[in-house]
């Protein structure tokens, strides 16, 4: 019994007892609020339960062969499964490294795009850029295979109050820390919303008693004065301080006043609020002790490196009935590979290119995909000085340019030198950094975020390292809006014959390692059934 | 020119260049958003400047011999800061180590307390229990200290959206999540006041393009719908999942419609959600990584362990005129110090029992700060079960049951074992627990937390052990709140003669080590700046 076994049955025997005593009024509110797996009769899709050599005991059967199509999560994770049972995977990634879109990048990393800009890293030991994912919702299965392969897991600071909003075309002309930008936000909100209320604006909608306890948690939500004071928000120290209170009798310097309530919705500061409320985006999220690549370095390791082809360019796919032949070309040679059954988890997008023999409505569903651009850059400096300075540990300063996000790194805190993510951009803004060339990309990086930061953003800066991931090749893209409900997308969940298709592409958690994660184990339940079915 | 100077140097260097791009107001504006000091001319407090050897070369004066009392933060930072310039510190502890309410338990620790309740605790290696201060804003000195002595940090969970809410009083039945609290009080506060501005209820207040932007805000913060759906709150994804989505078609099961409006708010969830925005708890918090001890462990050695007298009572302190005695009692025999100063970091309430020679006046001073009760208790499980049944990693679950709050722990994720804080309470909540005996502590934090989170909370349970402030010897109490503003404290700011008084009980940041850090600076400029123009 696995820890995913052991997890499902404390749950029901949790849901038991609250069931005994509370009745099954409470037990639901339970379920509700525990976020559980409801019962088997209304859950969408059963647990998953890995294969193990013991399904095969006494049935005569074995593992069968399978040969998977890109070694990114969803591939490693297909051939780990599958493994646990005894099957002989084989993985053909066509890139230097396995991982696909989980990159981390590091001293010494090199890649030409396909624009033919050849990057080589010069990070510092120990300074290392997520390129690709860099975080994980405590309920997505990611936190599970962190557990199993044993990859510690820290907190990714996802959210972080001291961290800043800075929208230059809603006028602002410095930038403005997210605790800040709350309090004036959340103030005027309450203090309005107080207003209306007592004076009877809501009544239909609101009782006496509502009322009464609306008030109340608008005064302690909003830290604004009482009825006698017109319920006003004229500030807080939750706005912040010029000097934080000290000894004797310092008792700090505060922000002072708010600005008027006109200008703290012009500002639009509010705009960003919403994020930090996301199911998958909420704190607390976590990453990889060392880079996000540490979870495919670990399952790459647990399926065994002799069975992952790198550099292996998938060329052909054909189901011969019985078997499934596909060729690839690796190191100028062209070479096959014969399986019972082959699992693509390629782009689909780069599999439509694929020649096979699978129907032209599999190529058409394939290419049904659309490809996101997004990209990032990885900017080393020479001190941390945003922790010095400006007392930032980590986080994401919000924005209105082109860069969009801009994270902090989270951890490594107070050591000597520290790594930024100076842009996190997707669609147009992600395409305007990637038509440009590295060094451009980290002037135009730099400049903006000099407006936030001051002159050390780009005095101190060290090297930088920039990934746009549709100008990578044989990925061409973040991920993909799937074709959700489409005759197309159905078509991909079953299996062309011998060959099944996974990926977070065909999940609800596209661009998540959990939708990587959740796809390949779906089908490696099907397959492992058709085996033992067989 | 330590860090500290180099961090002022370039905040003023930064605020020139926005002075000079963006005129006075910009920078005065962008002072405000940084949170930064204000001029010189307006600084409540000048910056701390350690002293250093340098101050008396080419002077002919040298450091002089300071006795400290009380080996807590206060007063291992008095001796750490004046040791950087040579001066000849003694510090007194009457506790078995150094540290003072900085107190982290692990196994093999034992203790009596005032009641002759022994514990030992038997927790596994590398499990610990900060029984006292668990937390660091990111502003706060404590971090600088963090860093000057090498101590790493990691991020304290002060809040998590997995974490539950439990009001038994208000008549819940069950838990629920924050992430589904918030969504709920959010989504309700943002319909009533997007119906109330939409009805016109506040165009006293707002114009016609505040109403748009602040509608603009509410659907987005609120996750509410539009005008035609009458701003209706009906539920989001916000609230969490049954079951999150997964591959192929699984949307996921979310949690569904919302309780109604009456309920969300008689159920006085909202209470708590100001305690994230506050300026000293907002997160991102932080905490060393191992223990908060790490903190005057790294002082301790700084200062040298044998500077350090450990188990001594102090039992007087007479100024002599041109020196100060201070007698004390240690391994049964009565001992005397004799040196140029004095410091007394000791909680005023204690100090105010040692017979001394500095005038009634100051014995009435000290008996002027009241001592809170606080206490804690700390609960390993043989397993994570947060983590594996209830995807909690980390943060704060937040009641209205005597226990007030329950901490997981903020590292080990995914270890075997871990520590729960069963009850972090204040006032007559920590005095119903500390009139029991440790067992009884156990019990009653158990049963109430099994309320909360199952069976498990009992049927896990390793071990415990429970720290009850006021009925620790010789602290007697967790933290004051101090009469500032009174002739009592102002006197106290002053030095009685060569009897200087530091710790947090002398700042405006109580029960936070930044206030013990500020007030052992505060009395260090003074000290030294004595010495120097003596």
């Amino acid at each position: 019994m696995n820890h995913h076994e052991q997890s499902a049955v404390s749950r029901r025997g949790f849901l038991r007892a609250v069931g005994v005593s509370g009745g099954a009024g409470a037990m639901l509110a339970t379920m509700g609020a525990l976020g559980l797996a409801p019962s088997a009769a209304t859950s969408a899709v059963p647990a998953f339960r890995a294969p193990t050599r013991s399904d095969f005991n006494l049935t005569g059967r074995s593992g069968a062969r399978v040969v998977v199509l890109g070694g990114g999560v969803a591939g490693l994770a297909v051939a780990y499964e599958l493994g646990k049972a005894g099957y002989d995977c084989t993985v053909l990634e066509a890139r230097s490294r396995a991982g696909g879109r989980n990159l981390t990048i590091r001293g010494g990393s090199v890649e030409t795009d396909l624009d033919g800009h050849t990057q080589r890293a010069n990070f510092s030991d120990g300074v290392y850029f997520n390129a690709g994912p860099g975080r994980i919702a405590q309920w997505m299965v990611t936190m599970d295979y962190c557990r199993e392969l044993g990859v510690p897991v820290e907190v990714f600071t996802n959210a972080n109050a001291d961290a800043w909003i800075y929208n230059e075309s809603a006028g602002m002309t410095a930038p403005v820390r997210y605790r800040t930008a709350k309090a004036d936000v959340y103030g005027y909100v309450s203090e309005l919303l107080a207003k209306a209320t007592d004076q009877g604006a809501l009544d239909d909608r609101l009782s006496a008693e509502d009322k009464q306890r609306l008030l109340s948690f608008l005064q302690s939500y909003g830290a604004i004065g009482g009825r006698t004071g017109g319920w006003a928000y004229t500030g807080t120290s939750r706005r912040g301080y010029l000097e934080y209170p000290g000894a004797g009798n310092d008792e700090g310097v505060p922000l002072g006043a708010p600005p008027a309530l006109a200008d703290v919705f012009a500002s639009n500061v509010g705009r960003y609020f919403a994020f930090e409320t996301g199911y998958d985006q909420a704190m607390l999220m976590f990453q990889p002790v060392g880079g996000m690549d540490q979870i495919p370095k670990a399952l790459a390791k647990a399926v065994g490196l002799q069975r992952i082809q790198l550099g292996a360019e998938v060329t052909g796919v054909t189901d011969r009935g019985g078997r499934v032949e596909v060729t690839y070309r690796q190191g100028g040679r062209d070479r096959i590979v014969r399986a019972d059954f082959c699992v693509a988890t390629m782009p689909p997008h780069l599999m439509a290119r694929v020649p096979h023999n699978l129907g032209t409505g599999v190529t058409a569903a394939l290419a049904g995909f659309p490809a996101t651009a997004s990209g990032k850059i990885g900017l080393e400096y020479r001190s941390r000085w945003w922790e010095l300075d400006q007392r930032i540990y980590g986080g994401i300063t919000e924005t209105d340019l082109d860069l969009s996000h801009i994270w902090y790194p989270s951890s490594g805190f107070h050591g000597r030198r520290g790594l930024i993510v100076g842009y996190y951009n997707t669609g147009s803004n992600a395409r305007t950094y990637s038509a440009l060339t590295p060094l451009q990309r980290a002037e135009r990086a730099v400049a903006q975020g000099v407006k936030i930061h001051g002159d050390k953003y780009r005095t101190e800066l060290a090297t930088s390292y920039s990934h746009a991931w549709d100008r990578t090749r044989y990925l061409e893209g973040a991920w993909t809006s799937p074709p959700h409900g489409t005759a197309g997308y159905n078509l991909l969940l079953q299996p062309a014959g011998r060959v099944y298709f996974a990926g977070d592409w065909l999940s609800h958690e596209t661009a998540w390692q959990h939708g990587s994660f959740v796809s390949a184990r779906t089908v490696v339940t099907a397959l492992h059934q058709r085996v033992m079915a067989d």
